[in-house]
């Protein structure tokens, strides 16, 4: 094992989109796990959108990441050292770590996960969070029942796949935007859609969801934001939900000259437009987990990973995600598991 | 009584901004009762925002005016002569009749008024759909309890006027957004908000709510949308409730080149937006016009009328609520009760 550890810190503030300035990797002598810590060897990396917002001075529901400071990120590693953190070396787990080669952390905030239930990396996708947001924002917020039209955006991403797979068991009709043929296809073919939409391809949003969704829209999980939902808003059912889940499309706006407009096919439709986060869910996760790997086990939850070898490579994998470069849950691996590393 | 009726017919659909080739004023035969109708001659006739969504061929929930044809408003109107109605002459009702100086509808569509229990062009107005939708806006959908901030748009219309009073009346700070130095002034004098905003003379809108709402808002009564909206979403506090009621600075654009925006707020905050139309109370209509009624009586509630004399500019009356040139409810004054009328 190495005795220096790489990490990225956040170098400056992005105005807009990030870049490579945006972002320093730096070398730093390996961490030393304090009392009731361990040391922890990364194996996979997860990049979300919400990072972006983390990137930003402005407080929100997850702290900014200060300038300087190094860059967290949920994380499956393996632990390499305990100090009375009460987990054996060797043990995999999940935890909200930093994009580095390894990081400390209080045992209490590392959780073991089972490499025999599901490949480790679905703890960061259908397993984690993302798939849990998808199951508390379909379920809880949409509302999809049988025989309702259900339409997501960003459908081919991690949270989006996973949403519109769960509406489609309630007995859902469903219909995603996505962008590219590729990303369509794997919507048609392997999630079982009703339709998907290239919104790369396709001038006007409003027309496809016509003829894809003819009776209109009863509920819908927004993760992108911008002129796909404008085109859902002017087709919303009476009593519809939406779901606000992400508004990727807006995260890198330096601007945004003009706020809600078509508010007032709400007042047509008596619709709910309601954002979540899946945080406020937390003394469900364990239940809504064990759902989600059930129907992943039966194969009635498919999902699919992005894998960006490297960690060097995490800033190209997280500036991906705003070009829709991922299909399902983009990831980055940063290391092979090395059961050898237990004797360290 | 002249046998001649005036009416307004709608001459063509306004392209935007609706003017004067909008409207054209028909002289016509004074229409005969059928079995069952009652001749009603128009007092009050009810100008309201939502008419300029008639005008449009779209459906919607009220259906389009045809071109060619009377338009219809809620009036309030004295029975002239009865065919078999089952009113006597003289009775004052109210119902959808016509922009007109006489129409006849069923019986069963015309409900009589008592002009003893408040002025009887209350009934188009806080006694009115205007107060129900209030009501019922402000109670079943923005919530506001002791200690919230509830904002509303339009803060001096017939609408808004009436739900800032009923957040008041729950214990809620309330502030209020009007167009001019005394529609402020009778919301902070008259009808005890707690703070208004003069939009007009307001540069920005945010840092005047920051002031005027420092804690954030936690109800939000929209009747206008636009940049008012924007500035109030940015400041929604977690759980906060919005309800869409109208969104009057949109009603005549012709071009809407972006949908909505600042959604992301909305994940933060976990908000809540919702459209309502207060027709969906119906069951409830009873016991809310009662209750205002009380409230009325009790001084607890307040109105506003803004009078405009004579059928004939019932457009200028229509189009100077997009200006906001009234102050709470906009009636046109049609004709004097006439109890001499009822021998006829």
């Amino acid at each position: 094992m190495s005795d220096t550890n790489r990490v990225f810190l956040l170098a400056e503030r992005p105005d807009g989109r990030p870049d490579e300035d945006t972002f320093e990797l730096a070398e730093r002598d390996l961490p030393t796990p304090g009392p009731g810590e361990a040391l922890v060897r990364t194996l996979y990396l997860s990049v979300d959108p919400y990072m972006r917002g983390r990137m930003d001075a402005r407080e929100s529901y997850a702290d900014p990441w200060g300038v300087g400071d190094p860059m967290e990120a949920a994380v499956v590693g393996e632990v390499v050292e305990s100090n009375g953190a009460g987990l054996e070396a060797g043990t995999v787990v999940t935890g909200e770590l930093e994009w580095a080669d390894y990081a400390t952390a209080p045992g209490t905030e590392l959780y073991p996960i089972d490499p025999e239930l599901a490949p480790i990396s679905t703890a960061l996708g259908v397993l984690g969070m993302p798939g849990r947001t998808a199951y508390f924002g379909t379920k809880e917020i949409a509302q999809p029942t049988a025989g309702d039209t259900f339409v997501v955006s960003g459908a081919a991403g991690a949270v989006g796949s996973v949403a519109g797979q769960i509406a489609g068991l309630q007995g859902a009709d469903v219909v995603g935007f996505a962008g590219s043929d590729e990303k369509v296809q794997f919507l048609e073919d392997e999630l079982g859609f009703d339709a998907g939409i290239n919104y790369k391809t396709t001038d006007d949003y409003g027309a496809a969801l016509d003829e894809a969704a003819p009776g209109g829209v009863d509920a819908y999980f927004d993760n992108v934001g911008g002129p796909i939902t404008d085109a859902v808003f002017t087709r919303l059912n009476v009593d519809a939900r939406v779901a606000v889940c992400g508004q990727i499309s807006q995260y890198n706006a330096t601007e945004l000259p003009t706020g809600p407009r078509k508010l007032a096919t709400l007042v047509e439709t008596r619709a709910t437009v309601e954002g979540f986060l899946v945080g406020d869910y937390q003394p469900r996760f364990e239940a809504a987990t064990r759902q989600l790997g059930e129907w992943v086990q039966r194969g009635q939850v498919q999902y699919r990973e992005t894998v960006t070898e490297g960690l060097e490579n995490a800033p190209d994998a997280f500036l991906g995600l705003f070009e829709g470069e991922n299909i399902g849950k983009q990831l980055v691996k940063v290391a092979e598991r090395d059961v050898r590393s237990r004797g360290l």
